[in-house]
């Protein structure tokens, strides 16, 4: 039987562009459907960097105008891998030429971006996706499969944070290609966009809305060499993020991330503590999951639970290897292709749609107003 | 030669009364002095109380009023270990009577209390000491040690935490022996002042003072039967508090501390990172400090140092055993009693002192109000 | 420039043919050479699974005979992941034709067997690899970089483990599809070939020459089912293999394979003490290398050191992701692939080469006349 | 209700002989019972010494002669913590004098002079006790507990490591104070009786008798200056020693010391594989337990579970602390003296008396038997 195409078309070239790549080419062998996905078409405005980039991933064309791509008829879903100032023209381009969108995270610049953006898909009646990949971690899924079964009882705490030390010598430049992550005009934010961002989103997935919070952010470098101007500019991103809050469902949150956090090099850790249960999980070693079970019968035997989660009946993992062998980072983009796919087949989109990294968008809005005016702030809704 | 003796009188008999004696038991063989501390009186308002707890850690008599005991002449030293909403009362009426004072953390019901303490030791010009004995932990002194010589660089974050699980129940009473610190009118507060008390201790020894504060609290069993009453009343302290601040030396701190942490017997941990090393330590393994030295000459080859403190050369323990076999956490009560020796021998006091315990009721007090008013507060200073 | 092609040929289709597929399928994006890989003909001897392997992981076309395979002059290479009672005949069959050879391991059924395949594929000039793969895990190749380095100092002592559980249930059949390991005509031994074979390898690049040896070994379960002759047969593998043993460079060895140590899933560990080093690894965290440096300037700072190896200057790892981001098991077949391409483009076979190989399968000749004859054994040489 | 007394007299002054009395000064305090112990006599040959050791602990009394001190009439217990060549000659002195004997571990030089040990106990019908401490660390008692209710089901491994690496130094002298267990003349062997002996005694406490063993051993450093002869010498004892042996119920037996493993300062670690649960201890993190249970109902939740071993219900921890507080190396010899003392009390003797001892005894000599001939050797009965 004939499969069904998927024609992927690529904007971005960067580290996102590789692993989405990645993934789009190793659906079919590990998670087989009635879908093929083609790597149609490679995006970028450099023609050279856009061919080394479809030769090395296997793209059949290339084009230099994202708008000639998400124009192309031969296009079904465009993957959005640009600095984040860029994902709110191209998406609604491409949700008015009728194109699925998987769009790299943080959905937008901010919550009223994201709104225009949700807007955008859900009038036009694409699919569409965000790649909030650590949703797909099998650990994490299974944490997600735990709580769902309302293991955990009454929820008291929330805690994640996202560790970095990357950006601690002054002399790293900002802007341009491998660090427009640390220019406020291509990025938006600092690690709240994009590590914060990570722990809000599998935060909500996992224990429902964030009703307040109040932040304090940093930047302890001033001042950096722009990369595209030559001169030293002011630093307009955030350094360093951490924020206290609450959750509709009564928990207490606690949240901190940072890039200057001398020995981690990304350290996404969250728990989650619940009457009967906790739950925690890192990214550091993250074929794995520590569970607490309080309803052990063996009361004297009852400890933190390290889980290998690496067998046939866990998450994801009965498509890869045998128990004990784990995979990568890189396979959580690869699940998040098998879903999406999955979510075409079944009609029922899997998440996080544009709606839900949306909610993600407005705590994230919330926690920079906060930051600025030293105050609580509530989370908008919608 | 004859020693020198430091007769002890201990107001108290629970948790705390049994770690200290047991310290006053310990210090001779393992930190011989030119002192020697004799056990004298011991003292509870029930008799038969004072009497068993005299039995068993062998003092030579009882009294059933703190306020003989703070006069008797053969006192040298008193002990405060009752409950906290006595403390000043106690330590008042021991200064004046000339005694060295030990006082139980924390130092006082709030920063007012704490100062007329203080007034109170430095006037009458008496030795006086708090048990926050987390510092003499040899895992915790080291740490110290190499923050003093300067080798973390500048410093980026400190963030601390202490979960505990034992109060979930709701049928578990407020209130009497063995629950006092449920109750507010003994205790003052909840966890802030029993748990979080000694994070900011040791925060502010390890990275200096805290500036300002921005803090959360929340009672989550709002009413309790009351074990003196015999009534459900309502809960006044806090059953949980986290908060985010900053210090003097411009560093970003995340504190948090609660009693719902399922899974979590008594989690004390606290990390801070510098620009050129960061340090780790927790309560749980406790003869374990980790270190990331960003100096280790072999790049490659960097990562979390896992340090078994238990060699010769490590803090206190060249008095114990040999490398590899740990101490109790019992023992950080035996090298305060041996540093407070050692103080009274140098004639330089060792800490912390009434005066250096203020400094974290400050930041306690500051705790409280943030998080009534739900605004940042800065902490008083002196 | 158009590259060089690598026409594959695999013969067989279970976990190592899709582990294998996968590293052919990987190897273009993230090893880039002057090489492609081309995915030529998958063989089986039953079509439709041929067709079904072919399909999924895109084989331009099948085989049903495996002596058709070897003789096509389509094929450049052909891959051996058939039991182990087939390796030689195949790759005598291969070595005549000219191919090079990529033999899953253990090499063959014994030394003898080996020397043959050694000097056949040495007879005709072929170049052949062993898939002991674990060497190319970037925590492993780290430790080989170490050890080379002469960091370690004078050796004293190598430990090794290989701890599974997934045969302890008495119901489980020998023989046939996923479980010919069990079966003694097909896999020539249990665990010694299976998982001793590993670590041996690993040990002798990382230590040299093993010399002497004196094993124990089990069959805990004396009689299974067998799935080809659907009669309960008696199991002629071994369940467990111990042994102790010297090495040329006199250190001492210890050793143990199980697949009956419940709560291990693939546990290999190594251990090798050098007087001024130690290192240590573990399949279940394959992304670390624990590291003890006596040569630290910090003394009283010594501690094992974790070293998440997910750095660009870590082996392979630059091609990978950023920082913090693991890779999987799979990604070592990837890297044996970039490295066995290398080998063809420089001229310089990278190992393990068939004659490699062949040095383990002495010592397992020696471990299993070991535990046969209860008496040390000295192992052959070449 | 006046107390009965325990008058105990120690021969030696040592690293054991301050564990010894550390314990024999906290039993009262943590483990109240019916008796008292009271520090009669500390006897040494040196007299200066013995006084000094007597007044640091509390000693009554001195002797320099341990004849006299075993007849002294004012003595009910007599502490053996002398080099291992004297064990012999004071205990049975010690029998005929009615005393209850203490003697620290290993019982005897080897097995003949331990069976003449155990007649002369047994004979005399005095109390007697070895101080293999470490079956009293409360996470191993557990692990006793758990395997005593059959949790384990049929054991297929046991495996246990005592690794150190204090004596890698060649100048190291050996002989006299502190170092008298690298000679062979005052300690009868090396690691084997030193720390194997510590292994070999838990390991049959929780997994039965051994039957037979194949060992291996070496002496790194072969010649070292002896400090009481000034001479540089030839080292008569086993720097390392490894073995492989079968227990009775059909467990296989790996087992391994050494003073050469860089990094490990006293790691004695256990795991003992069973079909239904499989347990590990380590001495380095001695107050917890892991325990893998297959029998856990949720399968998908399987893993290591790390049990923090410092609740009121785990063996002993009821009468020190409150959870999460953990106690040190000490207290494994604080229990023994309580264990001993309800031994007296209820007439049944706690273990490991001289019979148990001997069986380690024989063990040791069977694996000496076998590393000097280099074959399996039956381990003697009785």
């Amino acid at each position: 039987m004939a499969k069904k195409q998927l024609r992927v078309g690529m904007i971005g070239y960067g580290f996102m562009g590789r692993a989405h790549s990645n993934a789009y080419r190793q659906v079919g062998q590990f998670f087989p459907s009635d879908h093929q996905v083609v790597l149609k078409a490679a995006c970028a405005r450099d023609p050279d960097k856009a061919r080394a980039f479809a030769d090395q991933w296997g793209y059949e064309s290339v084009e230099t105008d994202w708008r000639k791509l998400v124009e192309r008829p031969d296009i079904d879903a465009v993957d959005i891998c640009t600095p984040n100032n860029l994902h709110k023209e191209i998406a609604l381009a491409a949700a008015a030429n009728g194109k699925a969108i998987l769009c790299e995270k943080p959905l937008a610049m901010n919550a009223a971006e994201g709104r225009e953006m949700v807007a955008a898909v859900e009038k036009a009646g694409v699919p569409n996706m965000v790649w909030y990949n650590y949703r797909r971690i099998p650990a994490v899924t299974l944490a997600k499969r735990i709580v769902d079964e309302g293991r955990l009882g009454k929820v008291f705490h929330y805690r994640a944070k996202f560790l970095q030390d990357w950006t601690i010598k002054a002399e790293l430049p900002q802007g341009g290609q491998g660090l427009w992550r640390l220019d406020v005009a291509a990025a938006g934010s600092g690690v709240s966009g994009d590590l914060l961002a990570h722990c809000i989103d599998t935060s909500i997935w996992l224990n429902g809305r964030l009703e307040s919070v109040c932040a304090m952010t940093e930047t302890f470098v001033k001042e950096r060499m722009h990369n595209l101007t030559g001169k030293v500019e002011k630093v307009g991103i955030d350094d360093a993020c951490t924020f206290i809050g609450r959750y509709e469902n009564g928990s207490l949150a606690n949240f901190e991330s940072t890039r200057y956090a001398r020995g981690h090099k990304a350290l996404y850790t969250f728990e989650i503590n619940g009457e009967d249960m906790s739950l925690f999980w890192d990214l550091h070693d993250l074929h794995r999951l520590q569970i607490f079970d309080y309803k052990d019968p063996d009361a004297r035997g009852r400890g933190w639970k390290s889980v290998h989660v690496t067998d046939g009946d866990h998450p994801y993992m009965g498509n890869w290897w045998v128990p004990g062998l784990s995979i990568g980072y890189d396979a959580s983009f690869t699940h998040q292709v098998a879903d999406f796919i999955k979510g075409l087949e079944t009609g029922k989109p899997e998440g996080p749609t544009f709606r839900d990294a949306l909610e993600t968008q407005s705590v994230l809005d919330a926690i920079l107003d906060s930051a600025k005016s030293q105050k609580w702030v509530n989370v908008a809704k919608g």
